[in-house]
């Protein structure tokens, strides 16, 4: 069973086409569901694509144009309607608790559960989300409006007992336990067996990475350093570098530059403008930069695990 | 070529499934386009059935559920983004105003078109819109919200003339248009021919009319008389009459009602709760008072036209 892994909802840029839904991803970690961004129709795909999101509780939502963040009162709506009674937390630029208000207000709505909004500005550095296995933190990105990216990065892990060690040993619950926190062990002919004899490094923290929109942002580099998966939107081609530049969107590219230089396992492109008649173009565009390069599909479902 | 048609796009209820999705019609008169609600992912379905929409400059909104129009921002940004120029007309509560400016204002956008807003509050029995052929009015439904239905109906025709007359007589054009307004007409041998003998009667004007929501709502019956296709929602079932009226809904039997004292032609009945599980039974409900009743279909064209 895969355990971190995201489900693509949609991939599309500004406008939508037959192919082509506006931004939203269902990630889940273990027991814990995050949806980012909620562009309109979300909801909707989670239907057609069988998603069930009982555990969904957080949703981030990157920046204010509409292909981010249309679908979010529908979705909540439907939850008020299916009178669900958990918290929802919402992690949003600070405008957008004014106008979910202004929506719910208009539709004379008082919502069945608890909707906690965060101000995204309110969290510098600081994680949105952390739990024993898994933080969340957000970085800005460079867009025409302020937008953030997120990171849903797990936790440094314990080192792993060596289990022929066990098999010989049988160590009690409660040696095990000082084990895993480094301590040696002596066995029972009064030998010291060294921690690092009897153990292996621990598993290296899974990671992924969500930049959607921005303009080539090298400062993300840093933050998003070997993330496993990592999607970074890709607007336009190489040709059309003045327009990413100035409309402050990447090209296939510098989504690759970032993967490359951040030493990602895999790079997911999407966000692709309509104006882009050949996604081909963009991957080999991309995959010169960067071999572990895909295009983004909707629907789809990306384990987040080391790269083979 | 059908020059009268409606579309729908969407005809589910509050919380969308597999098979439905929130309320939308466009409704096609020759070269004129009305959105009739505009529910989430509305602008995906237009795409999803290939209708071009190019005409389209009126959109109604019922009323302010969030089913029936928390698609419309998404549609007019792409209007936007797709450099529209012409105006789009909006008819619907007042309040929804302000709520489409505070969306814009958040999304920092100047909108490429002029958009005309028109609070539905202020057309007490006045047409909505006009030309010679075709009008459009709003008349008051009975729900939880303020909430109209819409009446989209030809004109009075004028009669027309016997094509043997002009076979026999040749008419000059100025002739023929007196002969349309009313006027009797003397043959080349003195012959007095009365209008009557040498036209035919008007077609009959064509209708259509779209309730939803409501409860049972017999006030309306006047206004929607022989409308060749009426729209009724029908959320629930007769077993389920008390909710029915207490969430100021219809039940099938009551829309088939509805349609029976308006001497409709065609009954289309949608709008059906998640709890339905067989839709069969609002069907027999509903035929068993009035003949003609279809179950409304998402993608499916209607012609407005007399039944046969």
């Amino acid at each position: 069973m895969i355990d971190f892994k995201l489900t693509v909802l949609g991939c599309g840029s500004a406008v939508p086409n037959q192919n082509a839904n506006p931004s939203s991803q269902l990630l889940t970690y273990r027991n814990k569901q995050f949806l980012i961004d909620c562009g309109e129709g979300t909801q909707m795909r989670m239907i057609k694509y069988k998603l069930r999101h009982r555990k969904l509780d957080h949703v981030l939502i990157s920046h204010l144009h509409g292909d981010h963040f249309f679908g979010l009162v529908g979705l909540l709506s439907t939850y008020h309607l299916s009178g669900r009674q958990s918290v929802i937390n919402i992690f949003a630029p600070r405008k957008l608790e004014a106008l979910i208000g202004h929506h719910f207000q208009l539709t004379g709505t008082i919502l069945s559960f608890p909707l906690l909004f965060h101000a995204l500005e309110d969290y510098k550095g600081a994680f949105l989300y952390e739990d024993d296995e898994l933080f969340v933190r957000s970085f800005p990105l460079k867009h025409s409006t302020p937008a953030w990216g997120f990171l849903l990065k797990e936790k440094e892990k314990k080192r792993r007992i060596d289990k022929a060690f066990i098999t010989a040993h049988k160590p009690e619950v409660e040696e095990i336990k000082r084990i895993l926190n480094g301590a040696d062990f002596i066995s029972n002919d009064g030998i010291l067996l060294k921690n690092k004899t009897i153990t292996h490094d621990p598993l290296p923290p899974r990671a992924y990475a969500y930049c959607s929109d921005t303009a080539y942002a090298p400062s993300i580099v840093k933050v998003i350093d070997r993330v496993n998966l990592l999607y970074h939107e890709a607007t336009f081609d190489n040709s059309m570098q003045d327009k990413a530049q100035q409309r402050k969107h990447s090209t296939a590219k510098q989504a690759a530059m970032i993967a490359k230089q951040a030493g990602a396992g895999k790079l997911l492109i999407g966000h692709f403008s309509n104006s882009i008649n050949d996604v081909g173009v963009l991957l080999k565009e991309a995959v010169e930069v960067f071999e572990h390069t895909e295009i983004c599909r909707e629907g789809e479902t990306y384990p987040v695990a080391p790269t083979n």
